[in-house]
């Protein structure tokens, strides 16, 4: 039995003494509130950070935060930031979770974007509504924040579309337990779920002995004989295929975990790796054995012919989008190819649910171990940008990502918009350790500004690197307000502004020179003075023209060190976008046509 | 037969003709794109201006909004703005609607807070997604803007929660008649509704034969005899009464559009008439037989006292939410109301669903027309804001809201933000025609800046007068960016920017002096400047330190005219609220306890 088995069992155990302890009676431990017991199950699981915005409902529980010794309040300007926030937060902290706060009605279904993407994306958001109390819940009278028809229920009916399970909890004798569940379900399944707060339920006392058994991320073991039946499956299929074998990953790598794993595979194999856009950093791209971003026929054609001609794809975590896979164009036979997911396995055309990759990819790993020598003789193409030698001074896509690409650091947390954002920087390797953001699957214009708070709230707390925002115009304006958080918490994001007046993706879907892409042109440099800096001292703001302007700057020190949050409004061209863009957006104008 | 029955009779006739002509297969009438259909429809209903923000899945509707002769496209910053916006456009448009286009997901999610508040606010917004295609909605892949899922229904589930009815637009056959459905619904009972549109079937020809039919807002006649039933209970009561009568009116005596009967009726009887908070401006509040705002305890106690003994009430529009009741404080008993709804009426105990106050009213008026001689021995107490002494120099809320009375011009439309604003204009007596708004149901800070954006269009359509708008720095944060749609449209509203240092309105619910409720102080007058007025042409901003300053702003001719968007930063302590608001406060945390 390996350790992580151990691990895995060590869990289970601890969630069936939960189960026990919930079915006992006696009971002599220390009382305290259920805000109280909630605030001790997050700080358990990590949480340093809680993100929303107070409002009636929830200011008694704020209370408690507020006075709690090692959780911070950050308190948003509105709460689909805050949503935002908690799930960038939530990529960030790995094995952790990001928590958003929101009141009752208008705070939760403001926020109610923010946590679908985290639930399209697979991301451990718990959302915790404030709600009148138990009493009032009864009586349903025509409270503020109500619909006036007595439908109570209607907020927590919208949220179960978007959130994996959700708890009202209504009673001290199970508030623990419906406290345990939604937590847990969040952590072993990394997608978000949602609790209401009654008022008064808040201030109820009940046991804390359940708190001294803590709560796992781990999955259950897998099933010996399946798992052993499914390793030799794959052990055959490696083998008939020579070697000649390729490991493709994926978003779910991430989300779910087994980046330590996966590394373990592909070293002692030596078997070539690629990753899927949403993939991107499962692997570090400075690997000599990693070969860059496989998304399909948008490809690098080198990449493709590599990925494609493999005999076998060992695919792991694959999530399989539109914008993740080239507009659905993988040209790989399922018959060449496993699969591996956080709780199946999927061997050619045969599915074994319940085998899940967390305890399957050590195994795999040993299995696999003496096929290392014949897999090492297949050359793969090394995943570098280079500046390309232009004519004009522009600032153009093709020259500006590979030119960030020397700018980074290990351990830098780089976020990118959707948008031309999110496109070009796939074709830049990032350094080692590296942590990368973006919303390819969910793709809500706006997702970084507050993403970018969390996740350079996280960065601080795990001693990460700087915190790099890449983000249009257009995106910028949705949910700028929520700069002046970066600004009150003393971070020191750097943003690169591309201001190519308005929204450039969707003038590559459509619309090319439709005024409904444009924007108003702010004052960029100003914002930050405005928004809180008042004095100066606290941020500092550019604007580059040129080439030359924008390299002096990335080659200034002082600038790179990140000493005061930095913002950079980087003036491009209003119709260029980087070259996986304009593949994208003629692949999907195929099956997405707009006119008659 | 009254003229508004044959009205409503012929409304009647025409919705059967549109249900007839549904029925109908030959048709030798133009084909028009189901794109155009639904904004031909639009534009018979007055629309004007659509509101939303461009995403794949709406571009190509946008195309034929962006070249349509009569409406404008807004393009907000975001979808919660944008809904917002088209809920004040409603409000102020009356008889009209407001209508919001946003895409798929992402798009729609993210409005559906302020839809929900047109919901629970009875406003009429028409909210449109755009989808994708009808095709890929049966195959269900997974696109950018899922839930990764298949679930494509998930967002319209949501939706549900919050309209009245939607339509799903699935083929060319039944369009039409669906599009008439859902926007018949919202006109009708003055609530929003859902549609999805599909990138193909916009660009999918239908006949434009039931365009020729008009849809109405109009409800249908009341059932004869039931009606004359309850006109000769009514009269009874009013006899019985003696005329000591008095009238009060309400939310939905605005949303249900009845002033003009509501003035007839008191003008006729002579009865006194008074107004709940969300009522303000139904009746003229300069009109000499105008009390002021009855809201239960918190009421001034004469005006407490003349509503309480009258030996009838009439009761028009009541929506008896806990802000605009002062906390369930009526103490006017069952035996002496007689309530009139949209759709029902209450005598007594006695309920009578189906019958409409729109018909009624007018009958009404004509049979309490000889009663009125003895009605006008009934003094009313005058309702006038009397500017206080203070001895100091700072401005309080005791002295402002009167203060302004003064500047307030007939025509204007006056918005205030739930919260400090919302309270302090309830004891100020608004102008003739002036036009009020305010969400003291729903109570969703930050939404004044979107409706403010939508009201101050929709007053320009209508030739009203200025759009001034009053918020608290905090609700500002939430949505701020939406002031450079004003700046882009070339609106001058004046906004009031009450600079409090944060949520005054929590502190006085709890949290008195909690960190939770500061926010970080922006600075202000740079922020239009910032947001689109780069050279300073298109707007002012001021900030008044003290009641001599904000006078002599007040006082200056060129500020009052509103030639340019003006911003005014008003220093206001930190802790001062108006007497209102302090006393809901004081009544809420009765019944929301948040200690232990």
């Amino acid at each position: 039995m390996s350790e992580l088995d151990v691990q895995s069992l060590q869990a289970e155990v601890n969630r069936l003494k939960l189960e026990v302890n919930a079915l006992k009676v006696e009971d002599r431990s220390e009382q305290v509130y259920i805000g109280n017991y909630l605030l001790a199950r997050l700080e358990q699981l990590g949480v340093k950070s809680m993100f929303g915005v107070p409002g009636d409902f929830n200011l008694g529980f704020l209370d408690l935060v507020e006075d709690h010794p090692t959780i911070d309040w950050i308190g948003n300007c509105n709460e689909l930031n805050a949503a935002y926030a908690a799930d960038g937060y939530a990529r960030v902290k790995e094995q952790g979770l990001g928590v958003v706060l929101t009141t009752f009605g208008v705070g939760e279904l403001s926020a109610i974007n923010g946590i679908a993407g985290a639930f399209s994306e697979m991301v451990p958001v718990l959302h915790i509504a404030g709600v009148p109390s138990t009493a009032q819940q009864k009586l349903k009278p025509m409270l503020h924040h109500t619909l006036g028809d007595g439908r109570y229920d209607a907020y927590r009916k919208a949220s179960e579309q978007f959130t994996i399970s959700h708890a009202e909890l209504q009673n001290s004798s199970t508030a623990a337990v419906e406290i345990d569940r939604v937590l847990t379900d969040c952590i072993l399944h990394a997608r978000p779920t949602y609790m209401t707060l009654p008022t008064d339920l808040v201030y109820t006392k009940i046991s804390s002995e359940r708190l001294k058994i803590p709560l796992s991320h781990l999955p259950p073991p897998n099933e010996p004989d399946e798992e052993e039946f499914v390793l030799s499956e794959i052990e055959k299929l490696v083998e008939e295929a020579d070697n000649d074998v390729i490991v493709l990953v994926d978003a779910c790598a991430i989300r779910h975990d087994v980046r330590k794993e996966v590394k373990e595979l592909i070293q002692k194999t030596q078997f070539p790796v690629y990753s899927a856009p949403m993939g991107k950093t499962a692997v570090d791209e400075t690997y000599e054995r990693y070969g860059g971003i496989y998304v399909g026929s948008i490809s690098h054609p080198e990449i493709k012919e590599k990925v494609e001609s493999a005999k076998l794809i060992l695919s792991i975590g694959s999530l399989k989008s539109d914008f993740n896979s080239g507009n659905f164009t993988y040209s790989i036979p399922t018959t060449r190819t496993v699969e591996l997911h956080s709780s199946w396995t999927k061997i050619r055309y045969a599915g074994f649910p319940g085998i899940g990759m967390k305890q399957l990819l050590p195994k795999l790993t040993k299995r696999l171990h003496e096929v290392n020598a014949a897999a090492r003789q297949i050359e793969v193409p090394k995943f570098v940008a280079t500046v390309p030698e232009e004519s004009d001074d522009v600032i153009s896509h093709n020259w500006f990502w590979p030119r960030l690409s020397c700018f980074f650091k290990p351990k830098d947390v780089i976020v990118a918009e959707t948008g031309t954002s999110s496109f070009g920087i796939l074709d830049v390797p990032l350094p080692k350790d590296a942590v990368f953001l973006a919303q390819i699957l969910w793709g809500s214009i706006g997702w970084t500004v507050g993403s970018t708070l969390g996740a350079a709230l996280a960065a601080r707390e795990l001693g990460l690197g700087r915190t790099i925002l890449f983000i249009g115009d257009g995106s910028l304006q949705l949910t700028v307000q929520e700069l002046t958080s970066m600004l009150k918490k003393d971070l020191k994001p750097i943003i690169f502004l591309l201001n190519n007046s308005g929204y450039t993706i969707e003038r590559y879907l459509h619309g090319k020179h439709r005024h409904y892409n444009d924007i108003v042109n702010w004052k960029w440099t100003s914002l930050l003075n405005v928004l809180g800096d008042v004095d100066g001292t606290k941020s500092k703001s550019y604007t580059v023209n040129n080439k030359k302007e924008l390299s002096e700057l990335l080659d200034n020190a002082s600038f790179a060190n990140a000493e005061v949050m930095q913002l950079v409004e980087v003036m491009m061209p209003m119709h260029d976008a980087p070259r996986a863009l304009q593949v994208q957006a003629e692949l999907s104008g195929k099956t997405n046509k707009y006119v008659a």
